[in-house]
């Protein structure tokens, strides 16, 4: 039976780090609130997070129902979707270091979100622009250096070489690393720039990530949404002067 | 050998979600940054976190180092010791239900931390006044409401009845949803205390968790640190009036 990840259906948001990890592995699912059949669509998904016999509800989506299995939260998702999906490694130790690169990034992930958000989640942006630009000016001059640097050191510490993020094969975190990769070029495109030119592993790593197979047909079909203002990696030209 | 947990020695911060594990558990830990020996210490703690010779560094504490595992990320560090611990469920589909209600816990954390830190991570608070005031209001309106409702409602569905989170025994995320209706308490005292009467079930969880004998003895040790202004939940009355 095919697995069905719901996530808005007009941004890649957080929704995306699951997609690349189902569509890297070839699996079999259902983005259901793209689907117009019934049981799917945004308001069948808003009716599922409502629905009182649901015992494990998710506090928001990307969350994924896989059989009797309803598992939410980005991270959680990936942990739990991982080792199925043949992108996360057999022992534990390894397990953990892979779920704490995949939450450092979740980290990288909720302060790109807050640089256009910094004072009111449930505002626009136009009504909190002075505080964005004030958050956005350490986030691009600090924090993102900061966490692409750190990246970088777990690239060039790999005992099994920079190829990939954990040991020696792809997982979850290598495709996550080249999506927020993405987003960064796309919503700061010069502080991305600069930033990258002194993390030359991560970029191969962005280029390698790219460049499967799997990934590439990926991107190149309509299933991928392209960036956009309404989600997380948002280009304000004004946030990145 | 005991496992070792380094994080910052004078505030609760993440790492007391790890703590509360620990102390529950009986476990033979070392708090390394709020001891003295050689090895320890908060210098220790950073000469340990620019060691180059650190193949799985954190980005930032809490980290644990048990053995030759080092793992960071309290979400992580809790996947991995929840098992060892006695902590977490067995099967692969309730430890992604206790990942998935741990992480929801950590963005609670987080959005708590943005209320005094919402445009400018790395300076202090009385430089982002207006800011912080704002932040607080939406928190204490309405985001408050929405992540305890969601504990509420997670308790209230619990097949094995509203007792623990998960399941029908105690798991971390009880000793971690316990530690934000502490820190709720002390940083948002009016605005808790109005929320907490519409989640009767999470209320009787905290007292539960409070009431268990190796954490009622941590509670009442010098152990616990205090909450304070240099914490995640900090009590400025101004936030909450």
């Amino acid at each position: 039976m095919a697995c069905e990840l719901y996530y808005w259906p007009t941004i890649q948001g957080r929704g995306e780090f699951v997609r690349l990890a189902l569509e890297q592995a070839g699996a079999d699912y259902l983005d259901m609130a793209r689907l117009k059949g019934p049981g799917q669509g945004v308001e069948a998904m808003m009716r599922l997070m409502k629905d009182q016999a649901v015992t494990r509800p998710s506090f928001a989506p990307p969350f994924l129902r896989d059989g009797e299995v309803m598992v939410g939260q980005t991270a959680a998702i990936l942990a739990y979707l991982g080792p199925k999906l043949g992108l996360a490694p057999q022992a534990a130790a390894d397990r953990a270091w892979l779920d704490q690169i995949q939450l450092t990034i979740a980290d990288l992930v909720a302060e790109a979100h807050d640089t256009h958000h910094p004072v009111d989640l449930e505002a626009y942006y136009k009504d909190q622009k002075p505080e964005a630009a004030r958050r956005a000016e350490g986030f691009r001059g600090k924090r993102i250096a900061k966490f692409l640097g750190w990246l970088e050191t777990v690239l060039a510490r790999n005992p099994a070489g920079p190829e990939w993020l954990v040991g020696a094969r792809l997982t979850y975190a290598d495709l996550s690393a080249f999506q927020v990769t993405e987003g960064l070029r796309y919503a700061f495109p010069k502080a991305a720039a600069k930033t990258l030119k002194a993390t030359p592993k991560l970029v191969d790593l962005a280029d390698r990530v790219r460049a499967l197979p799997n990934i590439a047909a990926y991107l190149a079909s309509e299933r991928r949404i392209a960036f956009n203002e309404d989600g997380i990696f948002r280009h304000y030209p004004e946030l990145d002067p």
